[in-house]
Parts: structure tokens; C-alpha cells; sequence
């Protein structure tokens, strides 16, 4: 840019670092930022500084909370036998929207990707194995993505937790509540099919 | 959201207040806010502060600057004698961009939009008759967005400022260079020919 305030440069340098935010959008909001009223601009500050102040992750789950344990894993009422593992905490949001699982969660923050230099020990699954020394776990639901990456990681985890006695389970796949199966493509189709039941 | 941590749901607000950003995207800004590292963090959040504690408008154009008057204003080398009027700053940053434009610019910061009940005092034109008090101005070139609200309040402006002697020009609208006329739109081709030249 051949005509800029530093300032404004460096705004949409941080804009830009954001995922899914590119050049163009980066620019957009920072001007929108320098049109805002100092007050919301420093309050956006201030909730981008109050999140990494106070946001840690649970001592059990590691799912993001504001305590040492979340407020899932502190709920007396949740069933502490079922263990669902994710990927990530937004994930643990989607589920809660079903407002019908009643387990616990067990974040992973990641997958195991080789690839990209991720191995097991990079994600939370030794954090997951220590949860499952007493015998109060009877079940842990694979809800990873249906991905390379997700069913990998899978497999991976259920291997190292079969041997414990303790079921693992993984998460149907198929046809879309809604969606039409002229719409759907193969893979989808196929997993449908394999985890077909009786009627 | 039945499950959320304080902090989290008001840093999603923060980013939801955002032009073009919804409700899920402000969510997953806000989990990589999360997963930054505190310095990165904070250098995002004093980034905001530092734009607004250092970007100010520029005394004659209006465009942002961090001193009073802004680097194109204070270039001896650009033509004084040429205003081209823009709706907001970004639009100087493009027209900079041409690298052929060597005149000065005034920014308006927005549009005469009735509808939104925005009229000719709450945007920068005051502003803009002022700078043609001397006779140092000879032409000022209208360049609001094709839209209602640009087409009128460039007719606005040209009403007043040509009784000042000063000539008053309009940008082109056409075909755009690499554009196919297949798939311009009517009301561009129609200003394509209205705004034909003999070659």
C-alpha cells in the first residue's frame, strides 16, 4: 500500500492474522474500527484482553471454562459414566444444543494429523486416559469429525482405551436430518449404508 | 447458548458487532482468540487501542492521518488545483493505488441518504466549501459510488460548488477493463453508451 497510517497498518496486519479474515475484510474492519466511538473500540479491547486473562482450560475436560472445572464437569446432575470426545470446544457448544446429552465432554484441542506435525502427545489424550483410571467411566463416544484426521484420531483412541475395559463407541454417520439423498454424495451414502439397522 | 463462559459470550458479541460478521463466524473468531498466545493477544487488543488513540482526520481532507494534516495534503509535489471527492477513506487507499492520481482528495464520510436520515451537515461537505474559498481549486471530481445515495449527493455538491466558478466532473461508469459486455448489467451498459467517446 503505497499510502497508510502505521497505525491502521498494523490494525489490519492483526485483522488479517484471523482465520478466515483476508486482506480486503481485514482492511474493511479496521476502518470500521477507527469509525466506532472510542468506548466500543476500547471495550473490544478490552473483552479480547478479559478472555486471556480469565479463560482456562478445565482441569478434567479441558474444555474452556473460568474455573479450575467447568461448570459441566462440576454439574452433579450430568452423567459422569459417559465421556463424549471432541475436537474442539466449539464442539462441545453443538452438542449442548441438543439439550438431550447428558454426559461428559473430553476436548482434544486438535487432531492427530502427521502431516502437519501433530502426534499424539500434541492433544489432550493423555489428559482423557487419566480419566479413565477409576471404574465411574463406562463409555466414551469418538465424536471427532468424519474426516481423514477425525477417524484417525479415532481409531487411535479407541485402540489405547479398549484394552481398559471400557466401551468406545463412535458417532453414527449418514443421511442429514433434512437432507435429501439424491443431494448426498457417495461417502456419505456409503457410511449410511454400513450403519444401516434393522426396522 | 445453554453452556458458556462469561468472557467468551461477550468477546462473541464484540466480534458479531462487526459489519459482516454473523453470529458464527464472531463465535469462531473468538475460540481462535482463545488458542492465541497471550502476547498475541494483547498485541491485537492494543493494536484497536492504538488506532483509536493515534488516528485522527485530516484538518483539510478529512482522510484519516496521525497528525493534523494528513501525508497526500502535505506532499508539495501533488496538484493542488485538483480535489477529487470520495465517500470514505478506503476509496482514497484505491485510488492511490492507480499511482496516476496526483491531485488531493476529500473525504465526505458518507453519503446524503434521506432514508437514514443523513443530509448534507452530517457528512464532510461544509468542509469541502470551505477548501474553495481561495482560487487555488480549479476542478473537483465527483467520485461517489454509482449508487442513489452517491448519484445524489454528487448532484448535491456540484449544485453548490459550481456557482463558486470551480469545474465540477463526475468519474466514468462503463464497462470495466476485462469485464465482457455479455455479462454487464443493463444500467452499466446503459451508462457505457450514454458516456460513449468518438475515436
Amino acid at each position: 500500500m503505497q499510502y497508510s497510517v502505521p497505525a491502521v497498518a498494523r490494525l489490519i496486519e492483526q485483522f488479517a492474522k484471523l482465520p478466515g479474515i483476508g486482506r480486503k475484510t481485514a482492511q474493511r474492519l479496521a476502518y470500521h474500527v477507527i469509525s466506532m466511538s472510542k468506548e466500543s473500540a476500547f471495550a473490544f479491547a478490552d473483552a479480547i484482553k478479559e478472555v486471556k486473562n480469565s479463560v482456562r482450560y478445565c482441569n478434567i475436560c479441558q474444555n474452556i471454562a473460568d474455573s479450575d472445572i467447568c461448570s459441566i464437569c462440576s454439574n452433579t446432575v450430568r452423567d459422569k459414566s459417559l465421556i463424549c470426545v471432541v475436537e474442539d470446544p466449539q464442539d462441545v457448544i453443538a452438542f449442548e444444543k441438543t439439550k438431550e446429552y447428558k454426559g461428559l465432554y473430553h476436548v482434544l484441542h486438535g487432531l492427530i494429523s502427521p502431516a502437519d506435525g501433530i502426534g499424539p502427545d500434541d492433544i489432550k489424550i493423555r489428559e482423557l486416559l487419566n480419566r479413565l483410571k477409576g471404574d465411574e467411566v463406562k463409555e466414551i463416544i469418538m465424536a471427532t469429525n468424519p474426516t481423514i484426521e477425525g477417524e484417525a484420531t479415532a481409531m487411535y483412541i479407541s485402540r489405547l482405551i479398549k484394552p481398559l475395559g471400557v466401551k468406545v463407541t463412535r458417532l453414527a454417520f449418514g443421511i442429514p436430518i433434512g437432507g435429501e439423498l439424491e443431494y448426498a454424495d457417495e461417502n456419505t451414502l456409503l457410511r449410511a449404508i454400513e450403519g444401516r439397522r434393522e426396522i
